[in-house]
């Protein structure tokens, strides 16, 4: 492996795939396949996979028309098939001529069963497994390169967002899919990929969940914008709701109590407390103010690769916080057929145990007029 | 069912399930599930699937969190597991109540190995096998309905483009990059989704698969552009080659060649013909131009809801055209180093047998100066 980063991963995976009695784990286009050797790729109909194996060099296997992707890895070795061969003899001969035993073999929990099918005939006396649940105890602790390239997201989703909120009342008369169109070119611009954003005005925020439509944004209504993207393989996920002219006096309300909820999150995801911590301190100040049955979710949920990963910020998770872990913290209240108010940040726990909040984009009330 | 375009398309399923011997096929998220019943869903953790059984009514077993989803699928039998139960025994409880054997299990080339291990577990006597090649056959001919809406979702195309390059010369100085960012913004607004484009300045264009990057449009280079997305289920692909500036004579004469042998190629599209006399007859016309070694691909790939399916237009390809089928034609001439042109629409075979040419922006030389 040329990167030690990568490398580094491989070793663990190789220790746990041991300890797991797993002789050899088949890794097709997926994120766990973007963790353990940085490759990016949407998977089609020809196979592709990683192979690792304890005690071996892992390699990749792949159709030639993919050469000049894969030698861009961290791998160093590769196998490859041409179109009118079936890529299955070349990886039973692969794996018997590097001695890799195939009693037990792990497969990514995303492979086609187009392959894994495929998998099961090639080795009728082998014991397929799930091998992706191996791989989620090491990703949810970053390493530095994780963590700077998190870090380097967020930064672009904020000047995203900043640059279509910056334009302030030109989005009186426009619709929720207009901002949607617009914050997604921009992250677009920016070098952002697979972008998703929730867009909703005024009663529509109160929907945690809302699919972005054609309600327009008017004076007098809140506008709650939850998007992101992924940069270099990392995800973002941010949330803010602005108010477009003067909002009244509960609104107002509303919005202070989420702030406070989200600083109280924010300031109990600290290493050595708990993942339930975070939730119990968003929890407790919406709770007290009299709002606690419209905080209808968690507290957070991690992030990294995927939008949506592990550790959990919920009630009842005991896992201690750590370096290396990154979760978000959104509290929300929820009023039906009023309105909504989420914020959402991403905390990173950094490898001294200080606790980073990503995102920097302004939290306090927003009134655009 | 309640639509009855679907419901036919259900009843042919089952009856191919009954000819080779299938006692049930589980179609989870994918292009199988929205041609079997236009559900439209990203897949995730949740097992969630589309069962249809010969003699049996479809269901769809689902998490109670996409209730109101799948309510809404012309599917009128459901089944729901809550977070915390396990879905698969609910699956079996449900065949087994319905008399649904399970002997031979079909499941969708798509489902991940998350679920299709889980099946095996749950089934161990269970013959498992690929059900998507059984519906491939029905797909590629594409009733009412799906002419409709490819016919609407290239006219949304056609117009996302005609925006962008509308806006002349205010390219010169603007990236390749800028140039996607746009038309995916345009394609966005339109309603399309899951948008994708290929934006090759001058040499890159001799690439047919290069990856959009920072090269600046200029006066004096040619602009190709290949992109698309999908609009109501049903997926776009077209490509147009500008020139920015006067081209020169062998741009103009290449630029002829190609457009002719598109031309040739869509008047060989018609129902009787083999699909490749249309590849036969547009590479008759580069090849007698004497470009024939620059034109390296097949002239045209089948398109539906995904953008490549079958039918494939390629030598060697003896299937006869009939109606229904829709399948793109692209010639195109590579000049390594110089540059490229390509121009491909979609065409459709109507019900009575014609030709038609979906995307309808003009195909002769546009110089932009």
């Amino acid at each position: 492996m040329k990167d030690s980063a990568f490398s580094v991963r491989i070793e663990k995976m190789k220790e746990i795939l041991k300890q797991e009695g797993i002789d050899c784990f088949l890794i097709t286009p997926s994120s766990d396949m973007k963790y353990l050797c940085g490759y990016s790729i949407k998977g089609d109909e020809r196979f592709l996979a990683l192979a690792v194996a304890p005690g071996h060099e892992p390699f990749i296997i792949a159709n030639i028309l993919y050469e000049l992707q894969v030698t861009e890895t961290p791998v160093e070795q590769f196998a490859y098939w041409f179109d009118g061969e079936n890529p299955f003899d070349l990886l039973k001969k692969e794996l018997a001529e590097r001695g890799i035993r195939t009693g037990t073999i792990g497969v990514d929990a995303a492979m086609p069963a187009l392959f894994s099918l495929q998998l099961s005939a090639l080795y009728p006396e082998a014991r397929l497994v799930n091998g992706s649940p191996l791989v989620q105890p090491l990703r949810i602790y970053k390493d530095r390169q994780e963590m700077d390239r998190m870090i380097a997201a967020t930064a672009k989703a904020d000047e995203a967002l900043r640059r279509c909120i910056g334009k302030g009342t030109y989005w009186v008369g426009k619709t929720e899919s207009d901002f949607l169109a617009e914050l997604a070119y921009e992250m677009t611009c920016l070098g952002i990929s697979d972008t998703g954003a929730c867009v909703a005005v005024g009663a529509n925020a109160a929907v945690p969940h809302h699919k972005t439509g054609d309600t327009v944004i008017e004076m007098g209504n809140c506008l709650l914008i939850d998007f992101g993207g992924s940069y270099q393989n990392y995800h973002t996920d941010m949330t803010r709701t602005y108010h477009f002219g003067e909002p009244d006096t509960e609104f107002a309300e509303v919005y202070q109590v989420v702030l406070e909820a989200n600083l109280a999150g924010e300031e109990a995801a600290k290493a050595g407390n708990e993942l339930q911590d975070v939730d119990a301190a968003a929890r407790r100040v919406i709770e007290q103010a009299g709002y606690g049955e419209y905080f209808i979710h968690r507290t957070g949920h991690g992030i990294g690769i995927d939008c949506h990963e592990g550790p959990s910020a919920g009630a009842g998770e005991k896992t201690k916080i750590a370096p290396g872990m990154a979760f978000s913290c959104e509290p929300g209240i929820y009023l039906p057929g009023r309105f909504g108010v989420r914020i959402e940040d991403q905390v990173l726990i950094e490898e001294d145990g200080s606790t980073r909040v990503l995102h920097q984009l302004p939290k306090e009330l927003t009134v655009i007029k």
